[in-house]
């Protein structure tokens, strides 16, 4: 029974939001509303209160790092990722560009609930003071409305919601040759979405045992391929963190060398890809998901690098919106992506995601192929798109998840404060 | 008498668009409608028949490089920028992606007038051939139609234009200490505008006598704080062309290392700001221009970065768009810029170009300062803003010149083909 339900979500988002799932063990979460925004939850906590936890985490790179982001790092590295409670956000004020004042304000409210570490996080307008007496209250608030149940998770996730249309929750239980254990995450962010990594907070829970030296490494790899491999609009934020708790309450161990680490690897990275690709879904204005293979390159950075500026491009992102599988633009931003390709080498596959069978082959060796308006139109016509380019040039490639440019992106974010 | 006068262009354009001007001698200009687009001017030619000119011109520097550049770079190469003949160009059609065939057409192109050197340029849609039998009869048309009016110079830069609302000329006249000298230019480019360059043609024609050489340095200098200072929505285009013809017809001769040269080179660069700004003026569905300066730089190099940073946020220009002063967002976008900057240094000053007393200065040694939401609408409501950040690193400072991001942006270009 959620009866703190609050909100209704678009129709279109709704089987993006699982409606069971079994969560990690150990863990509490809650959301609550206390009066920062109009209405609706916007503050979350997630904590383990009988199990200590490991954590590991990658924050943004921006110069105006936020202070919660800064006393989240300076609280990393003196629990050397040890002894963790749980993670606290809220939304509606960034805390960023607020000065000493501000990172006071962070510590207040990574002090509220407990002594022992935390992660804490703030997303929101930039540049404006913490509430902190109505941020406290609903924290107190979201602990007293806390629990085990998916429900829980799901307030908890809608209490870190911005522009986002709809709260971003994964839930998956694996298996281990002598146990199990779980994964809980959420995420949030519309705009403001670009590798490194940008008004993007994400968090995931396991009641996997893992040291927090192999944990971080780990959560590294995995960013790499989730959260910095999607763009909305190639601003980057003040704010950005993804965070991982591992509690071990399920008693399932993850040690190094193992083929349970090579398989909790490979589980984190999927899991924070998908997470990643929620954010994608829920792009501001997006009406199309757009998938960005690059390959034949000679090394992972310069796949990226090419993925990246097309899934940068405005040219490419407003064409994808208007139905028009507009192959030059894309050429053109693989020519300028800075990358050294050779025009003769160049191969551009255009498929759709939702319906593989609607393939082009639209640039050949350089030169246009298959141009079939007809199919292109088909694809098109589906939700969710490939862009696959081939450069011929190695063996390597990397892949960028990203969103078509709309009418309604504008509105949003003209209007944003208002 | 301007018998082929042939479009009306939007009342707000009209300032822009000269009624007089004195032309520099010896050079006709005309344009004509080849039947390549569906109406209006599609060629234009720029003739120098009685004096051979000198030429230097910056080209893209898109790895899929248009035929058309390729070939002009080819006949620079070869003239080593000496006996030019003229410019002539085709819109409708880039001639881009076209492989060894639209070299061919491209040399066809060039040589249709005259076995002289000429510039040739092409921009439109990207990978269609040309239609060679119209363009050579619409060039044919174009030079029946030439003249030395300014109307006649009009009619040729309406010939270039693709998406842009109106034709881009400027013409001034320079006096020296022994004479005179006139410019007269156009420019054309709507969408695709950012540095290094962008479906950017622009071509200056002088009657001052120059050596090729001394133009080319003072071509290159000219672009970097022009064309290559200025971005629509970030994209570089295949085409990209700037290019400077001078034939001698004046008499009035400029030297190296004499005060007429560094006069003349100031005015280039004057003039060469100013057809580069009137491409601003018609960024795709623009209702602001915005100058960002970033001063206080380390180095010319990192102010461009962090200048040309902002001005490719999706969210700054959003935001201005919407008329909001956020300046959350123009500070983020220092912060990842990617240059060493410190945030305890850093200032923003918002005011307005058409009203310069009304300025606000916004964020002050790394914390928010005169947030004055009355004023910051006011200067919100002129056309033209002026967003100067002071890094407080060094002495070196850049500029950069774009526009806001608006729903009709979005209209352009996701329909541009249909």
């Amino acid at each position: 029974m959620r009866k703190f339900a609050s909100r209704a979500f678009p129709t279109a988002k709704q089987i993006y939001i699982p409606k069971e799932g079994t969560c990690p063990l150990g863990f509490i979460a809650g959301g609550a509303h206390s009066g920062v925004k109009k209405e609706f939850n916007d503050v979350a906590v997630v904590l383990s209160p009988k199990h200590e936890c490991t954590a590991a985490a990658v924050f943004t790179k921006n110069k105006f790092c936020a202070a919660p982001v800064q006393v989240s790092k300076r609280i990393l590295k003196e629990s050397k990722g040890n002894g963790y409670y749980g993670v606290i956000v809220n939304s509606g004020c960034a805390n960023a560009c607020t000065g000493d004042a501000g990172l006071a304000d962070a510590q207040v409210m990574a002090k509220h609930l407990t002594n022992k570490p935390v992660v804490v996080m703030s997303t929101g307008v930039i540049g404006q003071r913490l509430q902190l007496d109505k941020i406290k209250k609903g924290l107190d608030a979201a602990v007293a409305n806390a629990g085990s149940d998916l429900a829980h998770w799901q307030s908890a996730a809608e209490g870190i919601m911005t522009t986002d249309t709809f709260p971003k929750l994964i839930s998956r239980e694996f298996k281990t040759k002598t146990g199990s254990y779980r994964m809980t995450g959420w995420s949030k962010g519309a705009g403001m979405i670009h590798p490194n990594m940008a008004t993007m907070l994400s968090a995931t829970f396991t009641d996997a045992k893992i040291s927090s030296d192999l944990l971080s490494s780990t959560v590294k790899f995995a960013a790499d391929r989730s959260f910095n491999a999607i763009s909305i609009d190639g601003d980057t934020s003040t704010n950005d963190t993804y965070v991982v708790l591992a509690n071990g309450a399920s008693n399932t161990e993850i040690k190094a060398n193992t083929l349970e680490y090579e398989e909790f690897k490979k589980n984190l990275t999927e899991f924070s890809i998908d997470l990643a690709k929620l954010i994608v879904r829920d792009g501001e204005g997006a009406t199309k998901f757009i998938h960005i293979k690059v390959k034949g390159a000679k090394s992972f950075e310069e796949a990226k690098q090419v993925a990246s500026t097309i899934a940068t491009s405005p040219l490419v992102k407003t064409a994808i919106y208007g139905k028009d599988a507009n192959w030059g633009r894309i050429v053109c931003a693989v020519g300028y992506s800075g990358v050294d390709i050779t025009p003769e080498k160049v191969n551009l596959h255009f498929s759709s995601l939702t319906k593989p069978e609607l393939s082009l082959h639209l640039f050949k060796n350089g030169s246009p192929f298959e141009i079939n308006e007809d199919v292109a139109a088909k694809i098109l016509d589906t939700p969710d798109i490939l862009i696959e380019i081939g450069l011929g040039l190695g063996e390597e490639e990397a892949s960028m998840f990203t969103c078509d440019f709309s009418h309604e992106y504008v509105s949003i974010n003209a209007d944003y404060r208002s």
